[in-house]
């Protein structure tokens, strides 16, 4: 594998299951019955575990977008045109995404990457480009891309996360896309991956019809026969039939746990990139935040491989990391109670009977 | 029926049905895939319904915390003392409680109230003083308290409402309560007026194990079967088998739907007096959001009594309102999505194929 992939994964550390036993008996001790705030008092557990101290904070939330065009709208496997990846960027510049608000409303920022939009963008300070190529090759006639763009998107998303971090330290990342024809590229990588029939994990993306879903899974189809990407090779299927985007989010990901932030997916193609990112390095997974439970068709089966129940299912399918926004609230919650709540000796209050 | 409760419940109107079809409509041409955002949309929709606006606003949001002591303690159905309800008041007071962190959280005023803890208070500013009596008396041996107590209790709730509503314009409620042993009496209720089994409706409140769970259920059996609450009439379930703090509760609801202010029930006992106070006014029904599934038995059956499905569960059971803060921060997602999102014209997106 690639030398700075490598570097990041053998930077990757275990979380600290002896503090968070800490954090258990501190709990333990805020006036509430015991367990009574249940995932709540999870979530700032798994926190205290990964950022290594009893007393974490959440301060800078930051929501990376990555977006990215793929190949395979030639066969026309999504709802939208594919120039709406352009137009929905430019969206975001604009802020008037469902990103843009959420993120907002929360206290997050969002940092917008462009991995490989097939149409150029002006020099934008709200854009950062890591372009990889104008959009991915059609997978379903050869491979979405060179290994070593592959390789080099990975190492993108590493750059944008350690950029940011510089600049400011971060607390907790959020996941978000957006890239017509993704959810292909990730119902493809998730059938690989969790060894899954593509009708199992092929949903209507944007919006399509039951019998354009059976077109999109017969191309799913095609694209993993023609490629053979190869399931113990991360690097391998993100090639064959991935997208820059998704590269890119792996390499956030990477990037996120290397310096023990926590890392909040967000739906069917975040959840994808976790696959990948995962398969790479078993472990970031201690590191993953599962979100929301998505309407697509397919994040269900890959939340359930790598052993995540999302938080919450208010049947969404956007995309652009609007559950992983409400998401990360969540968490912020479950931190604030572990750190602000008072004890019971404090409160002077009787223990139960 | 008392006079004031009879003035409040004529007063709540039905939402504006007509708004709402056309906050579907803006919803439409947001830039997203139609209905991509799933249930924020809905409660977006809803919002505008109630507040009778398409452009409604979320700024004051106000959680109101009551609290009430049990005179049905004396047949051990709690695991914790009485005097915790008291002490946890105290916690309130001085920001300890989750409820206090989780409001903070997502930017709500909390208001305590005291609707009849069995111990006098000093004075505060903090603390609302609405004492219908120093608990309830025992309602395995006999009624709860008076009838006259129960209107009082209910009217006491109104006041509260309207008096902080006169201080300052309030857009969305949470409602929330402590006290010791009130979990057997909203497990009378909701039996009572769900036609329900005891069994079914009984679960371990702050920590009971199965054994004390099986004498909890005898002794809400003998409560119903001494006291015969009709189930027609909500004032006389209240009085036989509630509690001040559900009352004032039931009041709260019935007050801010009257001022079409949108009210976000908690757990298992800000649900039992939803079921009150549709018993009192079906109307207000539309003016009622679920936020969380408790993990206390008797929930899911209230719930579904009314039609609610819960917004997440995150296996909490703690009560004070911390499940209603977590719902208001993602009902008020929802209208910031309808109010601050881009329309496709707006962004110049181009729609669907």
């Amino acid at each position: 594998m690639n030398k700075k992939i490598e570097e990041i994964i053998i930077g990757i550390k275990p979380v600290n299951f002896n503090l968070m036993e800490k954090a258990q008996d501190k709990l333990d001790n805020l006036t509430k019955p015991k367990g009574s705030l249940g995932k709540l008092e999870s979530f700032s557990k798994k926190i205290v575990g990964i950022r290594g101290t009893l007393s974490p904070a959440i301060q800078r939330k930051v929501i990376f977008v990555m977006a990215g065009d793929h190949g395979v709208v030639q066969e026309r496997v999504s709802a939208y045109p594919q120039e709406v990846t352009f137009q929905m960027v430019n969206n975001f510049i604009h802020k008037g995404a469902g990103i843009n608000v959420l993120a907002k409303h929360i206290g997050a920022e969002v940092v917008f990457v462009d991995m490989g939009v097939a149409k150029r963008f002006p020099s934008k300070k709200e854009l950062i480009d890591k372009k990889i190529n104008y959009g991915t090759k059609n997978m379903a006639i050869g491979q979405a891309m060179s290994r070593d763009e592959a390789e080099r998107s990975v190492i993108a998303g590493i750059e944008v996360f350690e950029e940011e971090f510089k600049k400011k330290k971060i607390d907790i990342i959020g996941l978000g896309e957006m890239g017509i024809g993704n959810t292909t590229a990730s119902s493809a990588i998730v059938a690989c991956l969790t060894h899954s029939d593509v009708e199992k994990v092929t949903g209507s993306g944007t919006g399509l019809n039951s019998l354009q879903i059976k077109d999109k899974i017969k191309v799913i189809k095609r694209a993993l026969k023609i490629n053979r990407p190869n399931p113990k090779d991360g690097i391998d299927v993100l090639s064959k039939v991935g997208g820059f985007e998704i590269g890119g989010l792996v390499g956030c990901i990477l990037a996120a746990a290397s310096h023990q932030i926590p890392i909040v997916i967000d739906g069917f193609i975040s959840t994808a990139s976790a696959l990948l990112a995962e398969n790479l390095s078993p472990e970031v997974d201690a590191y993953i935040f599962a979100s929301h439970h998505s309407v697509e068709k397919g994040h269900e089966i890959a939340l359930n491989y790598i052993g995540k129940k999302p938080m919450f299912d208010l049947e969404m399918r956007l995309g652009e990391g609007t559950g992983a926004a409400l998401g990360i609230s969540f968490i912020e919650a479950g931190v604030k109670i572990l750190t602000q709540m008072a004890s019971f000796s404090e409160a002077k209050i009787k223990r139960k009977i």
